[in-house]
């Protein structure tokens, strides 16, 4: 946990509505006035740890070294549930142990981990709003970098750390991968959960493929949204590296009827 | 008003679609590149000047001494509303006098009142911006603190400022307090308007206590979240000192059919 | 493109729920860990360029000279279309080559002209996702000022840009001015496409004038919302010069009864 900066990077499900994200704000600069906070995203779905995990797991890397990620979803807040500081990658990420860190972990492994000493705390925290009372000067104080880490600090076995497995995972039956959607962007590309790394072990980019959504044959996977026509439905490798369904110059979650229970599938004609 | 930082927060009801706050940033940067702007809050419902009270109260002291808050929530642009800048807990906040400083006032104080003197601004400002004209300008030039202040304020009383009481305190009648919901946060917590601080002054920890909302029976109030069961509504008091109805892990505003004129009460049994 | 900052400002349609940004904010500080992000806005409904156009007009010359706009609206990303770096006003934009420059251009003109060099990016970059791979890593060098720009840059004519009129222009009859509404805010303020330097070529403000919308007689044009009662329709000349319909203390848009294909009229009497 060498190259600490003064970056903090907050993932929460508050909103930007109600005062909590101000808060933190605030007590983190009052910690630390030099503090540099970023907003990663407030709009974690409230208490949704799937899809913080899946948030953390695409963007955290991208930042640098030494960079403070506070994560603030946190449905057991209140209770005796761990607090963590673990390094990935040589990112901070501090977290409740509530599987939030699931896709992080699974994806670059881990470095070390920690957990707060919250026994020992100088104020009393509230029950309710871990966040402003421990969150938020736990990673002021990483950020300053003066104060001994053993303060409020302990080492625990990553074996410790509660990481379920979210993504079902797609099925490889001898001609086709089944899969299914996984999350629906802004834009309404439908993001599946088939990665490129699993494709690979089951097929290769020469073989004749087709790409089918419930019933609905998309056909071949191609390199960019624009080798389709604009209204045309098109299936291509994401900047995730995942197999996404989209509409050229539209949403192709408004031009499909989908259930809630959809299938994508890859057939090897 | 020593210990000026270069520290500004914004709390405005422009949203962040239009290009209202973006203008407001960049012209603090022109005017001091070295400001460190901080987005509090755009999500103030427009015009909403009680609800941009609560979330000051809530929010401002928890940044250091000296940041600078600017609050455009202001129905009255172009009137003769005066444009108010005051020191509260060594905070310096910026704001109309159209009483969205009422809740700040009442639970801080005030250290000392300007009102911004426009009369003599340099240039004509628009009657339809003044977050872009006046507050942008003026917070800029005291978080460089170069020019006497002097220049473009002047000291005021407080008994001069619009403050009106928003909230409707609750009731004491021998064997309960009776309240009512004053917010709902994006977790679907019902935020009540009886304070920690209230129910002190008239019933006591070990007293036998029932909460109510409506006619629906809650049970005692609560230390956390996690002492009720998954799905139970349970009663607690908050992190800012309100009692709080909530579900765990759920929302209490989908679990209860409110009807917008609903009381809670805490019963002494 | 002297006076180079490290203040970079993100213009995009990426939502603030999904990845994107954060990622985008990762790769510009792990490339310039100085830099200053500012958030314009991520709200420009997807790949609407011309509601990118507007905000940019609008916005971008707030800020000072030097400063870095990145603007990510951009439905041909994977394709051929060219990446611009230009100077507007002393600003550096940098924006996909498909008329999203349009409302700064034919407002402030242009300094000079540059095209990303993407053939020999030492990266490749993905076909999806150019926000990330290619516009943060050029805004983040440019910050910095380290890099000899040819290395990435390469000059091109302004005359090859793609420059469309967004904006469809009033039209003078003799006795009238018709315009339409060309933006609705978050006030619900209707803003026409009627700008103060078109209706001064056709009247002058001691003209007796009377403002129709559809149907609506507004009476004449007012300085300030607070010329009229509220709840009242109010006719005047918003912030950024544009006539604007409003109603005082509540949204014009909730008021009137819009067709979507509605007029309006400033008529000389």
């Amino acid at each position: 946990m060498t190259e600490i900066k003064e970056l903090i990077i907050l993932v929460t499900d508050f909103g930007t509505k109600d005062a909590y994200v101000s808060i933190m704000k605030g007590v983190i600069l009052s910690f630390n006035k030099n503090a540099h906070i970023i907003d990663g995203t407030h709009e974690i779905f409230p208490q949704n740890i799937k899809e913080a995990s899946d948030f953390l797991a695409e963007s955290v890397c991208f930042y640098p070294k030494g960079s403070i990620h506070v994560v603030v979803v946190d449905p057991g807040v209140g209770t005796k549930r761990n607090i963590l500081v673990v390094s990935i990658g040589g990112r901070i990420v501090i977290a409740p142990d509530n599987g939030v860190l699931s896709g992080l972990v699974y994806k670059y492994g881990i470095d070390s981990a920690y957990k707060i000493k919250t026994e020992d705390w100088c104020v009393e925290p509230s029950d309710t709003f871990h966040g402003r009372d421990i969150f938020a000067p736990v990673a002021a104080k990483l950020s300053k970098g003066e104060e001994p880490m053993d303060n409020f600090l302990e080492k625990i076995l990553v074996s410790d750390i509660y990481l379920p497995k979210f993504i079902d995972e797609p099925v490889f039956e001898k001609d086709k991968i089944i899969g299914n959607i996984s999350k629906i962007d802004r834009f309404g590309n439908l993001i599946s959960n088939i990665s490129r790394n699993f494709f690979l072990n089951c097929f290769n980019d020469c073989d004749k493929l087709e790409v089918y959504i419930n019933s609905i044959n998309i056909g071949r996977i191609k390199k960019t949204y624009m080798l389709s026509k604009p209204g045309d439905l098109t299936a291509l490798w994401n900047s995730s590296g995942m197999l996404e369904i989209a509409v050229v110059n539209s949403s192709a979650e408004k031009e499909i009827n989908l259930s809630g229970d959809d299938a994508i599938y890859i057939y090897k004609r």
